[in-house]
């Protein structure tokens, strides 16, 4: 197969790549490191099968000659402190990027896949959330750039799909981790993990009552894939459905790195949902999928690629310059 | 004051350019005709103070020279048959479109206005709609193309705002109903006249107990105007509070326009809401506002106007023909 992969150089995207890579297949990667990292790019562009093009999906895409299978549309600022930092990019690379993409999928007789997120149900009222839950999130507040983006994102595709009858696919990612995240992404894990390295106090926001469901990247991976073997267009949530409170996950983490930090509580973020969890029912009859990998096993992995980072080179980078403003 | 107006031939933008010209303003209509009516044009451009530019906003606005005061963006379908013929192009307007007027403010220092919706509640399960309620709507079905285009085009404002500093207003706008609607916009409003204009069944929807809330046009006109006149950039609603069920309106529309027409119930549209009803606290307390048109006054100007247009001339216009598809 040939893939068009947008967010090519982000966390999700540069393992996505890497696995069609391993299955023999050529991907197009593209990415304008507003949010992604430059050396995932290139640790993919020594494999052979990869190819790159930085370029701002919102803006547009490269104009593929030859036939393509997939367009996967991952490009997203998705960490709270980033989409914030980039507001409007992050909304025109839901609405304009995703309609690029799907232009792109129509003109080449591609099919098309959105990455979209477990931040369209916002602070939910309902768990776990069913992918038929319509959700409650804040339209016009802090996070709404990225919930109603995504929102938006959800709604075009079907939109294409329905009235243009493209083959589309929609998962909804639920929280991930694992290595090759930003340790800037200002995340609980990459927060928790990179606190403990640092030997610094492992900050819980609020009472760390609040739950979260993690789930492993190499598991997203294998859904994903799935996903893309059957027919169905409607959305498909894909996480981990074992809830754990941020402090004990806290405690989990500091077992694991560094015994000796403490914990501190910091105040909660604006419209920081309480609690968020798939329902997985559709995932797991349609795609006879589960996630496998433990948060033990998972958390092992992730703290090993952290360390190594630490060990070669101090603190970790810092976000990437503003490469686009958006304009008219 | 210079004003530009996008969605000038529609039925609420053109009684709110007539309002601007009355007051002895300038205003620059904009409009591409989707579901607007080149009649209103020719209306007001008979008039001293009125321009147009026939142009679609989702792709650019016209570059304007010299001082303006207010960008005003009103464009887009707004009724569901509209609005599901056209689920890109609603899309669009509500992204890009959105996007090139906010730029055009910020490029000329002129404030911005959002015409939102009521339809970013969904299917309400708070009654009345507080502007603090975040709504209950359906992010991927047949009615999303519309209500997530506004709430991206109200979050895509308050971004605006908030990163970028531009001076914005945004109103949701509930039911509203008046002359210059047109005749086959699929609401309850004119499919209820007109049927009984032409002697035949009212079709009420389900089994008639759903709600809604009219407000006559001059009123939303008064609200929009006064709220130009303050500093609030928080969505404010404008509409009627007094709800009727669908069953007593048709009896109503049948008493004014014609007794011996039978009522007839047919399905249920998708994703219709049960009830809706604004709270108009912020809009009573910020603007000294409240609705003045009662609903028996309303409906009898908005029959007369209909019921001339009938002498006048047969059957109401069909929709305009589709002047843009969406491309890349």
């Amino acid at each position: 197969m040939r893939l068009l992969l947008t967010g090519s150089a982000g966390f999700i995207g540069s393992h996505l790549a890497a696995h069609f890579l391993d299955a023999g297949h050529d991907v197009i990667g593209v990415d304008n490191y507003l949010s992604g990292q430059p050396a995932h790019t290139e640790r993919l562009l020594a494999r052979p099968g990869f190819s790159f093009v930085q370029a701002d999906v919102s803006l547009g895409l490269p104009d593929v000659t030859g036939p393509l299978d997939w367009v996967l549309h991952f490009a997203s600022p998705a960490s709270p402190p980033h989409y914030q930092q980039f507001p409007v990019e992050t909304l025109m690379v839901g609405a304009q990027g995703t309609q690029h993409a799907l232009n792109l999928a129509e003109r080449t007789g591609a099919r098309f896949m959105l990455a979209s997120t477990s931040e369209v149900y916002g602070d939910p009222l309902v768990h776990p959330q069913p992918e038929t839950y319509w959700g409650h999130a804040n339209p016009n507040g802090l996070r709404s750039c990225y919930d109603e983006a995504k929102r938006y994102a959800e709604a075009i595709t079907m939109a294409y799909h329905r009235a243009r009858d493209l083959d589309t696919r929609i998962i909804r990612i639920f929280n991930t981790y694992g290595p090759h995240m930003r340790a800037d992404d200002g995340r609980v894990v990459t927060n928790f993990i990179n606190q403990a390295l640092a030997g610094e106090a492992l900050t819980v926001q609020g009472d760390g009552q609040q739950t979260r469901s993690f789930q492993y990247v190499s598991d997203l991976i294998r859904g994903i894939t799935r996903l893309m073997d059957v027919t169905y267009h409607e959305p498909v949530n894909l996480g981990g459905t074992e809830a754990i409170t941020m402090q004990r996950f806290a405690e989990v983490v500091r077992q694991l790195v560094n015994p000796a930090v403490p914990i501190r509580f910091v105040p909660l973020a604006a419209d920081d949902p309480r609690q968020r969890q798939p329902d997985i029912t559709v995932a797991r009859t349609l795609l006879d999928w589960t996630p496998e990998v433990s948060l033990d096993d998972g958390l092992r992995r992730t703290v090993a690629y952290f360390r190594q980072l630490h060990v070669q080179g101090g603190p970790p980078p810092s976000l990437s310059p503003l490469v686009h403003q958006a304009t008219d």
